[in-house]
């Protein structure tokens, strides 16, 4: 098996940004391309080398992530003009760790395929809290022999888990977001229910921790909600990019999944309330404004 | 402070059996009626004495317990003819560790501050595993000096949150059941998406583990669903009895909870379709049945 030194990384926001950096910090050598420039020359002092173009990221590595921001801009980082994998010789690896489609995963990697190119798809979960911490949930799909080639990067980034062929790394995060979006509407309903009924939503949390009811969303989220701290985090205009997803794969299986398509619709009432850009835990401030319970002057557009 | 010795402990099934044990084998003097008499005097061996009515459990002891199946029959062993309360002296304890409703406990407290009782409602979570392992979560509504006192017998069954007065550790149960009920149908609907979608659910459940998907059902129940395990545990049954209180309540409140709604439905059809007595995790057979997708020879009906 080759041993990867040299990596490109392609997109350093709030996610990549802290992920390049870890992998510098382990020793890797690393050289990004970000289109906002600021933001990548502010990695410099922090080992992160910057390129002009996704080519210029690539060109020579071992391997090249990908943290972008959708399937699109993957397949245009990659292979658009002045992308990525023209530039890479063959038998390098293509990591997308970017929460992609399924197809659009297994059409990238065919692509790459005929460019001589190995491919995972190994998205995360865990948030900017969790690529800061080095503690992200990695869902990998692709042959395991790649699997295995790419470990020491993903051991640097958190804890993977090789699911299976190309393209079930990004269905089990399309099931991962399945599982938040909707533990995030059970949260909000419960301490919303909580509230109302007279309890202090601190002391029903700290109670339902201790039982079946533990979650780490009702750790981390349910203490957004009860401090009423919507700050991303992960906004929720992406929440709803990733259950729509979901519906469309389910769908696509002929699968009626009734609880994704209410946390899917209720996620869309909160952005098209003007709640976009807040935290998805703001799905409670959503359920207050359907229950006429807004405080004044919310950010929230009210019933 | 009194200090609490004696304990009448009413109703010794799968949850009061050990929970009447944990309570023995910690020193206190434990005297238990059960209508069922053999289970009842399997326990004596354990230090469990046998009594021949409520009464007769109840007299001259320190404090009550009640672990029974319901609020109606946690009124009758309590009011009822032969009843407990009517046997204790003034200023003693009764604690309801049964999940009833906030309506009903409030009644019975009341009833009981008439005869001179203390009262505190504090159900639990974590099943009969919790109850063996002496591991419950405990929510308790009640006044704060008559937590205290009861704080030693809680300390030996698991661990308690005091949540606010009467009736609060009753609400704070029906919105743990909201989130338990609604995260099985999250953690059943992705498994299912994971399954059909052809990646193996195991290595899926895993993964999500590590993330921001991670919660107690996922890691218990979603292991009973990979293995087709559903054994109770927590029969779906019983599930109904608390979403539908939790409905109730948040009717009473003039609350819309729309998938506290979705998941009481979705569990009434599976006790519809003949899963009453299987574990709540059977919630994934529902979803198999709805879609067409149930193995034969399934004990559900199919769709």
């Amino acid at each position: 098996m080759p041993t990867i030194n040299e990596i490109g990384f392609l997109g350093t926001g709030i996610m990549g940004g802290p992920m390049a950096v870890n992998l510098a910090a382990a020793g890797f050598t690393v050289t990004a391309y970000d289109p906002d420039r600021i933001r990548l020359a502010s990695l410099a002092e922090r080992g992160v080398a910057a390129a002009a173009s996704p080519a210029e990221a690539a060109a020579g590595r071992d391997a090249v992530v990908v943290m972008v921001a959708s399937g699109p801009v993957a397949d245009d980082v990659l292979f658009g003009s002045g992308g990525a994998a023209s530039a890479m010789r063959p038998g390098a690896l293509l990591i997308v760790m970017s929460a992609i489609a399924v197809p659009e995963a297994e059409a990238q990697a065919a692509k790459a395929a005929k460019l001589g190119l190995r491919w995972l798809d190994a998205p995360v979960s865990g948030g900017e809290s969790g690529a800061k911490a080095a503690r992200l949930s990695i869902m990998v799909g692709g042959a395991a022999g790649d699997f295995e080639v790419a470990r020491p990067i993903f051991d640097v980034l958190g804890r993977a888990v090789h699911i299976g062929p190309v393209g079930t790394g990004e269905l089990a995060k399309l099931v991962n977001q399945l599982t938040v979006a909707s533990t995030i509407v059970a949260v909000s309903e419960s301490l919303l229910l909580a509230e109302a009924g007279g309890a202090d939503p601190a002391r029903v949390r700290e109670a339902l921790l201790g039982g079946f009811a533990q979650s780490r969303i009702m750790d981390e989220h349910g203490k957004r909600i009860i401090e009423r701290d919507f700050a991303p985090g992960g906004p929720a205009k992406y929440q709803i990019k990733d259950t729509g997803a979901a519906k469309a794969l389910a769908r696509s299986l002929n699968l009626d999944l009734p609880m994704l398509n209410l946390a899917d619709r209720l996620f869309c009432d909160l952005v098209e309330n003007g709640g976009g850009d807040l935290d998805h835990s703001a799905l409670f401030l959503e359920l207050m404004r359907r229950n006429g319970r807004l405080p004044q002057g919310s950010v929230l557009a009210a019933e």
